[in-house]
């Protein structure tokens, strides 16, 4: 088997070039690096991370604890994880949040506090006291994305603020009948801050006066829960609220596809908001609260890195930017 | 640090019904589960990956490598694999394949061949000949999903057939004027199985006499990319074709969207189908090619164990299954 310092003398490079070309990390150029690679591909050079593991004590791997991702924030903020520990040359262990519970169970009982890594980001999965016991017991550092836990540093947007922003551009703009799709309290959906979206579209209500309009109805944070949702609340041509607050873009943009197959105008007989931002925003012209999981992805690797490189660092809550962004699916109403 | 037989013996049960209760292998009844967890809890008991490593040579980790997965199928295929480990005590490695070429090279080049599982599954990536060899270089079985690479086992449906079994749909019903919204040919697109699905709805046409009247729109395989598309086509009200065959689901989807906010009822002036059966077709009502990228993930899991088990087994090729799904966006034409 070959050795770095076999592929370094067959490039005419020192040790540390060869390595810094092999690995990625530090400054060679483009001519070196080709000759390094050449020389490492002549002689069947594969560097072994368990060396690495040895030098340094460390695995160089993250675990991950996400729930299904079949979520446009969930996608999102697993690519920016992924871009960053790709650059630091970390690995990545992805866990999914199983929905039953008793597999749940075993997740955080025996898998996760068996499994070696050199730290963990759990999204959105608001773990139970005992669970994050567990997680805490593996004495590795722990980083949240979402509903802050106590031990772990933290990043997330404000979510009760962005609702209440939300509800408050629709009350500016003369609306009293808003209501709130999505909320649903159904145990099985692992929405990460749904609830404090929902605390925040009562908050802007209650300081309007208006507590007496809230009208929430249930619905899954999709596309096609915000559809059945929508349909439902609009179907009554004299009970039919003049705005609708999604709990997130894919709530708000079913919502506008149920208004037109109803022949409900958007936004002169109805408007609009959602929250997030999502890649489908634009097209659909959604009035909404911006925010960037990958930004946060990348934010929680660099809180994640820091309580590695300090584990007495103190505890950081980091709140990620948000702002409204107004497209045209709002409106005064008429 | 406690041992496993220390918590058998609190436990009151042998070593082996211990490690079938903490590594959820094998039959436990409940009641000794619960009975076993309690004592690991008591005796703060963690198991080691690192001994099981050493006693079968095994690391229990699967590398997976596929593109950014903000699209449904590789959500879902990738909730699939997740499943089937899960159940088989392996972890997840995840490599999300970058879109910079120097990136993606660093990944084939030196982070895949220095890490160390068991075995790989590619999705979707196309890997190019060097790529392949670079893999089958680290010894370790690979399973692809998606288009065939030499030297792996691979599942997938017949993109080919799918498409062409869309589109003869359409000829059945008596359109000639079929279009086909998406086969974008940017290099930037890893789209797995599109150009296949081009190649389908062109066999089609030839096969019907109607090659003269083919009609490709290039677009990405999204929402906004079949939106913005079938804007475009159907715009020119003079030129407009009867029917349109998406080369996904989303890429369908945003063509029926357009044609709703264009005032074009659909079916009665223009039929759309697509391929996928994504969880959205059934709010849009539309006939698509049915398949299951979750069943995938688990026949990708089964194949690869399989060459782990029996190096010498020969190669896989696993054809998933696909279906016609009718529902009401597809009528015979005017």
């Amino acid at each position: 088997m070959s050795t770095i310092a076999d592929v370094a003398s067959r490039a005419g490079v020192s040790k540390a070039t060869a390595s810094r070309a092999l690995s990625g990390r530090g400054y060679v150029s483009e001519k070196t690096r080709r000759r390094v690679m050449d020389a490492a591909d002549a002689l069947a050079y594969v560097a072994h991370s368990s060396a690495t593991s040895l030098a340094t004590g460390r695995t160089q791997t993250v675990g991950l604890v996400m729930p299904p991702i079949d979520r446009w924030f969930f996608a999102e903020l697993l690519a920016g994880v992924q871009e960053s520990l790709l650059a630091l040359d970390y690995d990545l262990s992805l866990y999914g949040v199983p929905e039953g519970s008793q597999t749940r169970e075993r997740l955080f009982e025996t898998v996760l506090p068996g499994r070696r890594f050199d730290g963990i980001i759990a999204v959105g999965i608001q773990p139970s006291a005992r669970e994050l016991e567990r997680l805490h017991r593996t004495g590795r550092p722990l980083v949240s994305v979402g509903p802050y836990s106590e031990g772990s540093s933290a990043v997330s947007i404000d979510d009760t603020a962005a609702a209440r922003i939300a509800t408050e551009h629709l009350i500016e703009l003369g609306h009293a009948d808003i209501a709130f799709v999505g909320g649903s309290t159904d145990t099985g959906e692992l929405s990460y801050g749904d609830e404090q979206r929902l605390d925040g579209y009562h908050g802007a209500l209650r300081a309007a006066g208006l507590d007496a309009h809230a009208r929430v109805v249930g619905a899954a944070p999709t596309m096609p829960g915000g559809y059945t949702a929508a349909a439902g609340l609009l179907g009554d041509r004299r009970n039919r609220p003049t705005a609708i607050v999604g709990v997130c873009d894919e709530a708000a943009i079913g919502a506008i596809i149920a208004a037109r197959r109803l022949g409900i105008a958007v936004p002169t007989e109805l408007s609009v908001v959602g929250i997030d931002d999502h890649e489908h925003a634009d097209m659909f012209a959604l009035t909404t609260i911006g925010q960037s999981p990958r930004e946060q992805g990348h934010e929680a690797v660099r809180l994640l890195t820091r309580r590695m490189d300090e584990p007495e660092a103190p505890l950081e809550r980091v709140s990620a930017p948000s702002s409204l962004v107004v497209r045209s699916s709002t409106a005064p109403p008429r």
